[in-house]
């Protein structure tokens, strides 16, 4: 454990300080300038609610008086968890593998939703326990078979959670490079909730207890178990509160790392991040303790029905929008919001204001 | 107001009655066979939540083992009020006129959001007080040039009321036999939640405090004002619970009239209707009270941000899955529930089951 109190940083950790000092926030002056239209258009002033907010935000994030949520992706981690050893899931790691062959092939619920909404689907290993190298197109970053048990020992090195961290600013990039304007983020990894959960408990001090749920599908004498390695793990590694990667390391997966790091270059490179649910916000609450900016450019999605996910969020700010009670993962409810993200950026970019339109202004008007 | 009491029905209310009998429930068949496929696809079972309970109800609706959201269609219904004599909008009467001018050059939030979900926007004159014969591609149904004065006398007579809701039902008779799947409804009409809360006192018989709202943007005084006139013309017409149509001719709109028709209209041709906010909700409430049958083939969407939108949907047991803080109307919340009908049918009709993507089911799976 001496490694997680390490004073001297590694090479990989040094990259991802680098990294995090290059991000600032997004231009209010966009989204002054996105207000100023918005409310000059044909509707009652602020009628359309969050829709704007996320419009005026998209402007800012993206530094354009037109935003848009075109073209889009979704990148999906996968990764594994020793931690599973616990009995801490209902289903087996090998899943984990088979599930990576099924999205390759196109049978699951995110290559559905991802196609219907547009979006390019980009996978990634960065964990998985299995060898992935013999399914085309999934991104080879393996940064170890999986996290070592957090009830045992620490999960990750420093400087392999950093290294995660950095596999999902690369990622970004790579994206931006080619123009992608949105980036939702999903994940797989049997026995990641456990992980968590770790994470949201060490991060926001809440009672572990507060953050377990059925994850996948466990009953409630596993949720006790789940509740129980959880407690042991904080224990055992007494994560600091300042130290955000000493915690990411000890707690983590490498899944979970990655997505940080996914928001973290969306701040970098001025792409609209969104989070999906439980394990995202374990994500957006690593890539907060790093850096405090970098959240000002991801967007909420849905709420989940895992319990985690409504505590999980309150240090966030944000504010999910769909409330479809899901609980699968793989980036399922972030991918929903680019539709609705991309008929906010159609509001402020297409409708007329009042003086176009010809239409009569509230006389009381006192905007 | 005897003609409200009336013992014999008109040839419209006849035509009505003959209309609502005709209307029976989805088929639950499609419905448990979307179930078995649903659970033997490759995800923990029923962690789409709510997605799959869309599917499943569109399956029923449109009695098809592969049910889809498109082609779509929004069906935006205008009409004025003689209520807005009361000083109970912000807005005055000539903006529903000005705004189907907008409409139809295509600059309100409504042809953005339906252009973006690919939905063709259907506009629909039933009662605007200004002729709209000049706007191109508006359909002219108009019943008479707006309500009456609800505070004074009734807002319609039962006739009246009964021909605005066969608009809405020939509406989707027309969409149907071109092939349209789901129908968006929305609604322009200054003094039109006036109306709605007049509605939804009557047919919940919640007090008329808690269905009195902002609407476009009133004042404090303007909310109190408004309250009073509700107030005042429910004891004026002591309108009966079990008299739908009475109710609906006392104190309603020509275009949440029409609303109603297009529900009912829906549940007959076996289309998928979605409900917008708070006007929609009341004219669900009209559906419901006429013919409870037709709300099995209606689906919720946004919650809106005023107030009696939440009341009037405890009947319904509609299940609004997007929180926008939305209170613009047109059909803008409908519309945005689109997309994710969609990817729920993507769901449904293309994910792998476990068995052909040979991922291991859960050991101790009992389903």
């Amino acid at each position: 454990m001496g490694e997680v109190t390490a004073q001297v940083p590694g090479p990989r950790e040094r990259a991802l300080q680098e990294s995090c000092c290059s991000i600032g926030l997004p231009d209010a002056d966009y989204e002054r300038r996105a207000w100023t239209r918005l409310d000059s258009l044909t509707k009652p002033p602020r009628s359309l609610g969050q829709l704007e907010e996320i419009a005026a935000r998209m402007a800012a994030v993206q530094r354009s008086e037109r935003p848009t949520a075109s073209p889009a992706a979704v990148t999906l981690f996968a990764g594994d968890h020793g931690v599973v050893a616990e009995g801490v899931s209902a289903w087996p790691s090998e899943v984990t593998y088979q599930m990576m062959a099924n999205f390759v092939a196109g049978g699951a619920a995110i290559n559905q939703i991802a196609s219907f909404v547009g979006a390019k689907l980009v996978l990634t290993d960065v964990g998985v326990a299995s060898d992935t190298s013999g399914l085309p197109g999934v991104v080879q970053a393996k940064v170890r078979p999986g996290t070592r048990n957090m009830a045992l020992e620490q999960a990750m090195t420093r400087e392999e959670a950093a290294e995660a961290v950095l596999v999902g600013i690369d990622t970004v990039r790579r994206l931006a490079a080619e123009g992608i304007k949105v980036i939702a983020v999903g994940e797989m990894g049997i026995g990641n909730s456990t992980a968590a959960a770790a994470l949201a408990a060490a991060y926001t001090g809440v009672p572990v207890s507060r953050v377990i749920g059925p994850g996948t599908g466990l009953d409630d004498a596993g949720m006790t178990r789940k509740s129980a390695v959880v407690d042991r793990a904080i224990r055992l590694h007494r994560p600091l509160a300042d130290d955000a990667l000493g915690t990411l390391a000890a707690l983590g997966g490498l899944e979970i790392a990655a997505m940080a790091g996914v928001f973290l270059g969306c701040a970098a490179e001025h792409v609209c991040g969104v989070a999906d649910g439980f394990i995202s916000a374990a994500a957006s609450l690593v890539a907060a303790n790093l850096c405090p900016e970098s959240l000002a450019s991801v967007f909420g999605s849905h709420l989940s029905d895992e319990p985690g996910h409504s505590v999980a969020l309150v240090p966030l700010e944000l504010d999910p929008f769909l409330h479809l009670h899901m609980r699968l993962g793989e980036g399922t409810g972030a991918a929903l919001a680019i539709p609705v993200m991309g008929a906010a950026c159609a509001v402020l970019n297409g409708m007329a204001t009042f003086g176009e339109a010809g239409v009569t202004e509230r006389p009381e008007d006192d905007r």
